[in-house]
């Protein structure tokens, strides 16, 4: 399985979050490419593939805030990393805002995501790392590997947060569907549901959105992943969310990833984009589903079972520490090992 | 002019508000309070109305979040004040949450809006302090003074956010409308836009909402209070708001004071419920319009030009220590003085 990386990707760095009503230190953090490259060996570069694959999934005005957003919060006078603190619940509207915590808030959603001087390079190779795993399934392999980072799967065609900036998973399916490929499955097997993936393609039927996460009534990000987001208009249907129990083990898992895998045949997918987070770790710091590191393994073997080409793009996992062996042992898994 | 003001108000106390991406000291501070009573004198105890008149503007299951957030907060293991970090920006609806920073996010707007443990208390006497000035009115009196702290104006009918908890001006809007005094207008002259009072009446035809404030693509609410929100449905014309540039002095405020006044009459109202907001004072430390505190007073006359019922409900004003002066100022205008 080829497996890509840009070394871009660990300029974004923020200090800090906001999390549970105190500043906390940034989970996402750079080190877990270490963790991941340590265990995964040798990337390769990914090729530059433009904006347009990207603006094929995410509005231009969102596309040029996230290029700016850093240097305006600096001509701003301020310092450190851009965070957002309003934001709009109630009739969600373009709008020409001109300062820039407004516009933080217009393009975001939570206060856990700064922006960071190397954000916008790093989103934008992390995507071109994405695409560069699709090239080469699309050119014959059987499956391909983006080292993602940042994550993608919370970030909506206009918004970003939960660490996310560009929603690498959809780029991928959009791009699969652009080269006739589909239809196309998504499947979110990472902690926390996908808000940003449902929401690009709730209103679509070629793509079909499949999440298994943490139930979002106790879990981010709470307002989107209940059972009953189903799709809209012609996507409807073509959202499957299966909230689980926090505690949740592989035996309680297990049922949940087959009815996924059972939608994703039903649907008649005929390309697979696996968002995959290792935050269902049994020993994840901010997370509470209970995986073993064999689970991990075992999980890949059955979505392998599905035989169809497919691409994986990293999500989340913040044990730093087993996050390298977690992903590879989910990868030996996928690729029938 | 009757005023009234409970001591159960002083107990909303935050330490801190996220701004500009830093923790800042909570500017709707208790001190405020001091300054207006020593300007203004003694104040009446507010009656007890109940849950009544509040549950007419707000939903049940936002007050019952309101009345146990701080205590849910605390059962959750934190300390300090509650502060939500993530937002429902797609697909805003009802939904049944556990966790605490879940339910912040559905039923707020911003992370500069903590929850204290005095805030329900302070905020329920808030409204019955409006509920009483309106009763003072309602029974003869030509204006009524209501020191509410908390402010109101921000708050929606499900939602909290930029100081606000219970929308004081909307309970008297309703309350006058509901004893058959309407129609109603309220006159927001508060510095910000008073997005929680817009929302609440945005497609009601019986109360015309018309404010003047900073332009929001500079200053908070951000996303609501743009010249082209003027309601819908049979709500639709009855808002009106005029957006005005930082910087602008009473020669600029004037002109837009006088079509406020204008659409109130023409409107048909009444009964008057004006929001009045300090914060529009050229030396408010958070604020950028430049009016003195001669210009509130001349603010007062020209409203009271309208010879309408009024009750006035106290929205901000940061500068502490011309606090009382200004808001005596415009209400010696507003009786004619
Ligand atoms: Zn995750
Ligand atoms: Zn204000």
């Amino acid at each position: 399985m080829k497996r890509f990386f840009s070394p871009h990707q660990t300029g974004h760095a923020p200090l800090r979050e906001l999390n549970n009503g105190e500043w906390m230190d940034f989970a996402e953090s750079p080190a877990r490419v270490s963790s991941m490259l340590a265990a995964l060996g040798q990337c390769e570069a990914p090729i530059d593939h433009g904006l347009g694959p990207i603006l094929a999934v995410h509005d231009a005005d969102y596309v040029a805030f996230l290029q700016s957003a850093h240097r305006d919060w600096l001509k701003a006078g301020r310092s450190g990393d851009a965070i957002g603190y309003a934001f709009p619940v109630v009739g969600r509207r373009k709008l020409d805002l001109s300062r820039i915590d407004g516009r933080l808030g217009q393009y975001g959603f939570d206060a856990a995501t700064p922006i960071a001087s190397g954000t916008w390079d790093a989103a934008y190779w992390g995507a071109q790392t994405a695409l560069s795993a699709f090239d080469a399934v699309a050119g014959g392999g059987h499956c391909g590997f983006a080292l993602c980072r940042p994550p993608g799967h919370h970030s909506g065609k206009d918004y970003f947060g939960g660490y996310c900036f560009l929603n690498n998973a959809a780029i991928v399916a959009q791009r699969a569907v652009d080269s006739g490929l589909g239809p196309v499955a998504v499947l979110d097997v990472d902690y926390h549901h996908g808000n940003g993936t449902q929401d690009i393609f709730y209103e679509r039927g070629d793509v079909l959105f499949a999440s298994i996460h943490a139930d979002p009534a106790m879990d981010y990000p709470y307002f989107w992943g209940h059972a009953d987001e189903t799709g809209q208009g012609e996507g409807e249907g073509a959202t499957f969310n299966q909230p689980l129990a926090r505690g949740t083990t592989w035996a309680g898992y297990e049922p949940a990833l087959d009815k996924a895998l059972n939608a994703i045949s039903q649907f008649g997918a005929k390309f697979l984009v696996i968002s995959y987070g290792a935050d269902t770790f049994e020993a994840d710091p901010i997370s509470f589903l209970k995986l073993t590191t064999q689970d991990m393994h075992t999980m890949g073997q059955r979505i392998s079972t599905l035989a169809l080409p497919c691409v994986t793009v990293m999500e989340g996992g913040y044990n730093i520490e087993a996050l390298g062996s977690n992903v590879d042992a989910f990868l030996s898994g996928l690729e029938g090992g």
